[in-house]
């Protein structure tokens, strides 16, 4: 389908998404998490052949980790979807309502947006993941994931059509983009008329080419070039097991962190441990000079940092590590490498912590906590579509409500001014 | 300066506002308020000047009643100073609050933008509102009036600025951009590094010119095409002097109505008479055939309209009429031709009202009441900065909280997942 017609489908859907009662739209969703289970063979088989041209294309194991089903992982998928099911209905929630001076009542009522644009990389599990939060909110979806994906998307996104239709939906309520080509993707950015709002959930090249080129709202969940700062007041052991946690535990992932900051005056004690820890999970690691000085003997070559090194959001086992003199300091290497996602400070001090939540401009903060809890589902919030870094709209999960506006309704009794 | 320059200290001063307590702001909000009193002569002085030109190049009414300032609007507008000054400051606010399933505490913290740049046409008032709300939620702002007004803006962003650093803060907190050409407006709206948010008030024009160049986000407050719909149960009554004041009492103003629709089956008891009502107040009219044969002898000649009347925002004493055949007609025509603003519903009919506020995709739904009430202050939301006609982040008034952006705070114990 060309993607103009595919649009205005998703857009004459989007009306009637809007109406649907939460009940209907759940039935959905349970019909998408059975149906994914019946078919789990076929999309096993249509993921292995993606999975397989990955590694041919020399995918890094963080990408292929990333692209990878197997039966536990659409299990868990299955049950997202139940999950998502059975989290209160946004739309139609009386945000506020009150009585103004001369009597008029107003609510603020929240409604779905219309047609939301999900572009994404290979990732499977957003095909079905973006399907479902759109759903739930009574907005049509438009599916454009990464090439790498295609057949795993391809099937997925034909397995929760068919099980929304069972259900009574629109068809078109979900739109895959069979087109893989740029100049597809640009069509569908510029139609203001037909789409709501854009939403990448990538890296930074995906978000800056679709700033670049969209006249559609955005938001944007991106990439995270995540850091740690030890302060010179922080318990080293809890430093030890927050920084080997942000970099190692998954670290294909957006909140995974990416550079270590260290207070000159802690350095001495903490270098050669932390190292010592990175290095027994086979992170590489990318120091200054200082570090390198205090690192003493290590399990594996320290290699010089780079500029690039900091600016560089490895999404594997790799991290840059850098002494820093001040907590000053540490804000302002964030202020020029972050990109504004997920950003720790290890300390016991509470000025110290005062003042990097308030310096630090990101989606989440942590004090004493690793940069991987940045999940709408580890928030309480439920599933979530991506991490907004943006300041517009929505910051952090972009979970329920964030995928829904509102309008005021405002009732009188023949009331002019 | 040049709009790089400008930017960058408005991005620096934008660091020191966001550390500001609500006290420092507000003091410098009554100092500026002082200031226009004590200085209206220079600007009455100045805005005679711009309005002189403007009644030479031969603005409408509409437009010339826009620019105009007197004693009493200058009142207005440092009373408005004084109102925002009392509000609650938003910056801080802990917007939610919650501990996790693993023991980590999660706070929503409301917290400024940065950098956010008003462009407007030529309304004088905006020049104060913008910079004053911008500035009460520690936002620095960038002032990029219509060049019918300059004068006019030129002087009110001179008195504010010494008022607002002679109450302490950053003189770069308020810019106002002396290039009138776009190409410096265009430079501006390629800022992402400096520039948070734009924010245009004005027309249609003015919205899709900043959408079609801006890479900054943009949230609209544009045109407003309002509709009047009277439908088959009405009470009459109601539904003229709804009319008569969402379409006379300020036309130049983007709540005012531009096109009434009236369902056929009420048409000839109230068609005479609105059409009295409107031309009593010298409106003039464009109306379809139905309205014409139903009109009877009128006080003045009607003309056909066209297409581009419906399509019109007339922002004067002009209107057009339309019978329609049903309520799903009304919701069609304004949906084809409306701007998503305010939109009116007169009726006795409770699922009349009900389909209608929920089928019409617009900021403000109005049942029995006029298009004018939408405005910050009369919602009794405080001072705003426009109408917001989009649907991300914020739809309808934008007052403080819309003008805010939020960061999570997690702190925990040493937590890793």
């Amino acid at each position: 389908m060309k993607t103009e017609e595919l649009a205005q489908s998703a857009k004459k859907a989007s009306r009637r998404l809007a109406l649907l009662t939460a009940a209907e739209k759940n039935r959905a969703l349970i019909e998408m998490a059975e149906a994914l289970a019946r078919r789990s063979a076929e999309i096993l088989v249509e993921n292995a052949k993606d999975v397989a041209e990955g590694r041919k294309k020399g995918l890094t194991p963080a990408l292929i980790d990333r692209l990878l089903l197997d039966e536990e992982r659409l299990r868990g998928i299955a049950s997202s979807l139940r999950d998502i099911a059975a989290l209160p209905d946004p739309v139609g929630e009386i945000v506020a309502g009150w009585r103004t001076a001369e009597g008029l009542e107003i609510e603020r009522v929240r409604v779905p947006f219309g047609v939301i644009a999900v572009v994404y990389e290979a990732r499977p599990n957003v095909t079905v993941d973006a399907a479902a939060l759109c759903l739930k909110t009574g907005n049509a979806v438009i599916l454009r994931g990464g090439s790498d994906a295609y057949r795993s998307n391809r099937i997925l996104a034909e397995v929760i059509t068919g099980a929304a239709m069972e259900a009574g939906l629109p068809g078109e309520s979900i739109q895959f983009m069979a087109d893989k080509d740029r100049a597809s993707l640009i069509d569908l950015l510029h139609m203001r008329d037909q789409v709501d709002l854009v939403i990448p959930r990538g890296g930074e090249a995906l978000k800056d080419f679709l700033l670049e080129h969209s006249k559609v709202p955005v938001i944007y969940a991106a990439g995270g070039n995540c850091h740690v700062y030890v302060d010179e007041t922080a318990d080293l052991k809890q430093a030890l097991d927050i920084t080997v946690n942000a970099k190692c535990q998954r670290p294909g992932v957006c909140n995974a962190a990416e550079t270590l900051l260290v207070h000159e005056a802690v350095a001495p004690d903490f270098m050669a441990a932390v190292t010592k820890g990175l290095q027994e999970r086979d992170v590489k690691l990318y120091v200054d000079a200082p570090t390198r000085a205090l690192a003493g003997d290590t399990l594996a070559p320290l290699v010089d940092a780079t500029e690039e090194h900091y600016a560089t959001e490895f999404l594997d086992l790799q991290m840059a590590i850098k002494v820093v003199a001040s907590l000053d300091e540490a804000v302002e290497h964030i202020a020029r490498y972050g990109t504004g996602h997920s950003e720790a400070i290890v300390t016991r001090d509470l000025d110290a912590a005062r003042r990097f939540a308030r310096a630090v401009d990101a989606a989440v903060i942590f004090v004493n906590a690793s940069t991987r809890f940045t999940d709408g589902g580890v928030f309480g919030l439920g599933a979530e579509i991506g991490i907004s870094t943006q300041k517009l709209h929505a910051r952090g999960p972009l979970a329920l409500k964030e995928l829904t506006s509102v309008k005021y309704v405002v009732t009188g009794e023949g009331h002019v001014r």
